[in-house]
C-alpha cells in the first residue's frame, strides 16, 4: 500500500511540522506533541484540552482555536498519548480558571488523561474531565469498557469550547460538556479497512462485497457484517441504530462524517438518505454538517451523528469559531 | 469496488439532493442541476458561474456563497455540464452588472461555455469568461488543448469573488480572474487510480509500487511514472516542476490538495515538506490551505498549486468568505 509518507516511523512528526507551518494561530511543539493556539492563556477563560492517537485528522489538532479547544496533544497512529504531553498542554492553557479534559472513551487515553489529572493538580492546576462514549454500535470493544468515542467528539469540543470562550466558569463548562455526551450518539460503517503506516497494509480483512456495520474509527469490530448495502439501506440501518438509543426531543445537529477515503461527492448523497431517513422519524435537523472530521486513515466508509439540541447548546454550536478545520463567525 | 451510492446513474442527483439539505444558504435545483446561493441576484453585482463535471468536490459546488461563486452547473461524473444548465445559472445570478464564467480547460467545458455564453448575451446577459490553465505538467492532455485547469481554479474563484463582492465591475472582476490564472501554477501526483462510478473500479492502472507524476484529475496520464517516492521527494519534484514555470515576484499563496483518497494526517506532513523546498527556494509562503478541494473522487494522490500574490490579491483573498468548503471572516 502506497502512501504520502516520509517513513513510517516519522508520520505523527511530520504531520505536527506541516500543522507548524500552514496555521500561525499555532504554536506547535513538534518534540513534545503538544499543539497549543497562540494566545494561551486566555486570561480568565477555562482551558480545553483534548488528544488521542493520531489518525483521526483533523480530530482533534484541528479543532485548536479561538471558540474550540485551547491544545492538544496527538499521540502516535491509533495510540493514546502520554501523561506529559496532556500536563504540558494543561500548564500552557490554564489562566486560573482551571482546565477541561476532553476524553474519548479508550481504555490508554481514559488512564492517561486520569493520570495526567493528578500531575496536573499537583501542579496547581484545577481539572475537570469529560468521558466522550456515544457510539451505540458495541458496548466493550478492542480498546474500549464500554462505548467508544467517536464522532460526538466534535459536538462536544465545539459546544464547550463555545461556553468557555463566552467566560463560563468550569463547572458550567464541564456540565455543558456532559450534556453534550448525554445527547450524542453516533453509527459507523466501514466499506474497506484502514492502512496504518506500521503495517503498510489492510489493519483487518473486510471481504470484497461486504460492509462492516458499527466498525470503530481504529477499525474495530461492529455488529455484524453483510452483503454490500445501497446508501439508502446503510442509512436505514445507521440511523435505526441511533434512534433506537436516543429519542431526541429537540431538534438535532447532524454530522454526516466520511471515515476518510469515501469521496465528498458520495457523502453528501448518503447525507440526502439520512436526512430522507430523519424525516420519515420525525426528527427534525437543525445544522448539518457533511465532510470528513472524525476519520480512520483512509478508511472508505461514513458515520452519523446526532446531538439533540436545546435552544442554548443550539446557539453555543452557532457561536463563532476560529480552527483548522472549523471556522465561522469570525 | 465499493461505494457509499445508490445506483451509479444517481450519484450527481442524490449528491445534489444533499446539498440542498445540508445547506439552506442555497438553492438546488437537483433536476436541471444548477446550484445557486439563495440570496441572487445580488442587485448591483458582477455574478460569479463556474462548473464542470462532477468527481472533484468540494470543487465546484461548495465554492457557492457570499464572497466566491453565485452559482455552479455540475455535470456527470468526469463530464462537462451541458450549455442549458449554464445559460440557467448565468440568468439566475445576473442582476445587470453582467457575469463571469470560470472555467477549467477541458475541450468540453470550454465548447459548452461558449455556447452558453451566445445563449446568455442573446437574453440580454453581457458575459465574460476566464478559462483557468494552471496545470503545468503537460501540453494537451486526453481532454484537452493546452494547458488543463486544476488547483489554481480554487483561487480564481475565491479572489475574482471577493472583488465582484466588494462591487466591482465585470472587466475588473475578470481582469483580476486572469491576473490570478496567469499567477498560478499546479502539479499533481497519483498513488492509486481514482474509481469511477460508471466503471466500477480503477479508471486505470497504477501498477503496485508505482506513482504518476503529473496526474490530472481525471487520470489523465503526467509525465512519468517512478517507483514509489518518498513525500519529500515528492515535493522536491512537484515544486521543481512549478518554479520552473513560474518565478514567484511576491509571496505565495499555497495550496497542499488532497486528490480524495490520501489521510490529512499524511497530507500535512506533505505539506511540511513543500514548505521545505520552497524555503530552500527563497520562495516565501504568504497563506497556507492544506486539504481535500480539488479532488479525484477517491484517488489517493496530491497536487501543489502556487498563486504568487501582490498586495491586492492577498487582501482579496484573505476577504470574507461564507461557503460549504471555505469560511472565513463572516
Amino acid at each position: 500500500m502506497k502512501m504520502l509518507i516520509n517513513t513510517p516511523e516519522s508520520v505523527v512528526t511530520d504531520a505536527l511540522r506541516g500543522m507548524a507551518a500552514a496555521h500561525p494561530d499555532l504554536v506547535v511543539d513538534v518534540e513534545n506533541r503538544v499543539i497549543v493556539r497562540r494566545d494561551a492563556p486566555v486570561s480568565g477563560k477555562v482551558g480545553l484540552v483534548s488528544g488521542g492517537g493520531s489518525g483521526h485528522e483533523p480530530l482533534h489538532g484541528g479543532f485548536v482555536g479561538a471558540g474550540m479547544l485551547d491544545a492538544v496533544c496527538p499521540g502516535a497512529v491509533f495510540t493514546s498519548p502520554v501523561p506529559d504531553q496532556m500536563v504540558r498542554a494543561a500548564t500552557a492553557v490554564d489562566s486560573g480558571a482551571g482546565v477541561l479534559f476532553v476524553v474519548k472513551n479508550y481504555t490508554g487515553d481514559v488512564l492517561n488523561f486520569r493520570m495526567a489529572a493528578e500531575l496536573a493538580e499537583d501542579e496547581g492546576v484545577q481539572v475537570a474531565t469529560v468521558v466522550v462514549d456515544d457510539d451505540v454500535a458495541v458496548t466493550d470493544s478492542l480498546h474500549t469498557a464500554g462505548r467508544r468515542g467517536t464522532g460526538g467528539t466534535l459536538f462536544v469540543e465545539k459546544i464547550a469550547g463555545a461556553a468557555a470562550a463566552e467566560g463560563a466558569p468550569l463547572d458550567r463548562v464541564a456540565g455543558l460538556a456532559r450534556q453534550v455526551v448525554e445527547s450524542s450518539r453516533s453509527f459507523g460503517v466501514a466499506l474497506s479497512s484502514c492502512t496504518t503506516p506500521a503495517k503498510g497494509g489492510p489493519m483487518f480483512d473486510l471481504p470484497a462485497g461486504e460492509l462492516e456495520l458499527g466498525v470503530g474509527i481504529h477499525g474495530e469490530p461492529g455488529r455484524e457484517r453483510r452483503p454490500m448495502m445501497t446508501a439508502g439501506e446503510i442509512a436505514d440501518y445507521a440511523v435505526d441504530a441511533v434512534l433506537t438509543d436516543l429519542r431526541p426531543r429537540h431538534p438535532v445537529l447532524l454530522l454526516v462524517n466520511g471515515m476518510g477515503g469515501t469521496p465528498l461527492l458520495e457523502l453528501y448523497g448518503f447525507g440526502a438518505e439520512v436526512h430522507r431517513v430523519l424525516g420519515e422519524r420525525d426528527v427534525p435537523v437543525a445544522r448539518t454538517l457533511v465532510g470528513n472530521y472524525v476519520t480512520s486513515l483512509d478508511m472508505a466508509g461514513c458515520s452519523v451523528t446526532l446531538c439533540q439540541a436545546d435552544e442554548e447548546l443550539l446557539r453555543l454550536w452557532d457561536a463563532p469559531v476560529r480552527t483548522p478545520a472549523l471556522r465561522w463567525g469570525c
